[in-house]
């Protein structure tokens, strides 16, 4: 998360098992862009602590950015599941079942986050 | 949200009805750095979709930014009751009511969110 | 929660501190009407499982269930902020603070659950 | 939701579609347990209603079920991709496609509730 330089596929954790294009690498932009959009909210927010804004203000404003993050967590699964888990179902049943639960973690830790 | 020069307390919105330092003042030096943090948060994430790391992977940060920002919800709902909602309440039972109806219905949105 | 008999206030727990009628209480037919609903609901999606309605209609239901016990909690957490702790707020501020924190608590487990 | 007699198949909503045994069939019995154990705990929070329990003590038990109809609706999401979507998915594109969709706006109702 706080690497700067492009990384090494070769050592990349799980470059082997995780190799290729992801699901959402067809929408590699909309994504960039959406999360920049986050990242500007997200500095709103701070400029309106530092500016004493309402504090029932800055609490809609940060249920809008975790509404936003959610949807783009949403995006990321359905794309998930169509690309990685579809392809490992097809390879075979243990690749399937090994995808869907590793998704059904991560669906999990949304839900409860 | 998108203002970038010091507001006008004189206009802004609610001025007379929020004036004064909100619950949050006498931690705002606390609450920028966790907002810097997540806007850190949040642009670490942009770069893993930029270098095309595993969907999973960067589902399991944007959980973690969604927690971040959900404690620092909490920790403004805690302020804002302990300076806004008890100050409303000593002065009446309406302006209590008022406050304590509005508080809740934002809790509803972090609920929700 | 699977007693059955009527409680002993005088040996409940935290009895002389929370005792008095709580901030639910002028509602309580309102609730107990609210929760016999949901128990009903509860009921229904056993049944879907029983009768092997289809997965994705199930998973709608328990939505539907989970938003309305939100709901409940929302209401009881209005209820709570007017009386219990209004009513801390205006002993002293300890009391008040104390109230406010343990409301606080019990949000953060409803936005995390 | 409120049928008692057993479903006629040829009459349900989407029978021809969604026919034969569901992700969850094997693990019925278990599925049936787990909704009479939640059933169960939310005729408590009904009684501690009744019962003047601290308003406190009843988020914390409203709670605790959310997150056990949470897991349940987990389960049912790990069944559902590891039979209905991953089925759809062998038999063509278009209809794991649809399939996924229809999970993730499942989803998405539950990341939201």
């Amino acid at each position: 998360m706080t690497e700067t330089t492009a990384p090494d596929p070769t050592t990349a954790v799980g470059a082997d098992e995780h190799d290729g294009p992801h699901g959402y690498a067809s929408d590699k932009a909309a994504y960039l862009k959406r999360m920049r959009r986050i990242e500007g909210q997200v500095r709103g927010i701070a400029r309106m602590i530092d500016e004493d804004v309402y504090c029932i203000d800055i609490l809609t404003q940060v249920s809008a950015v975790t509404k936003a993050l959610q949807s783009v967590s949403l995006a990321l699964v359905e794309d998930h599941l169509n690309h990685c888990v579809v392809g490992a179902a097809r390879e075979s049943d243990e690749a399937g079942a090994a995808k869907v639960k590793e998704a059904t973690d991560a669906i999990g830790r949304l839900v409860r986050s």
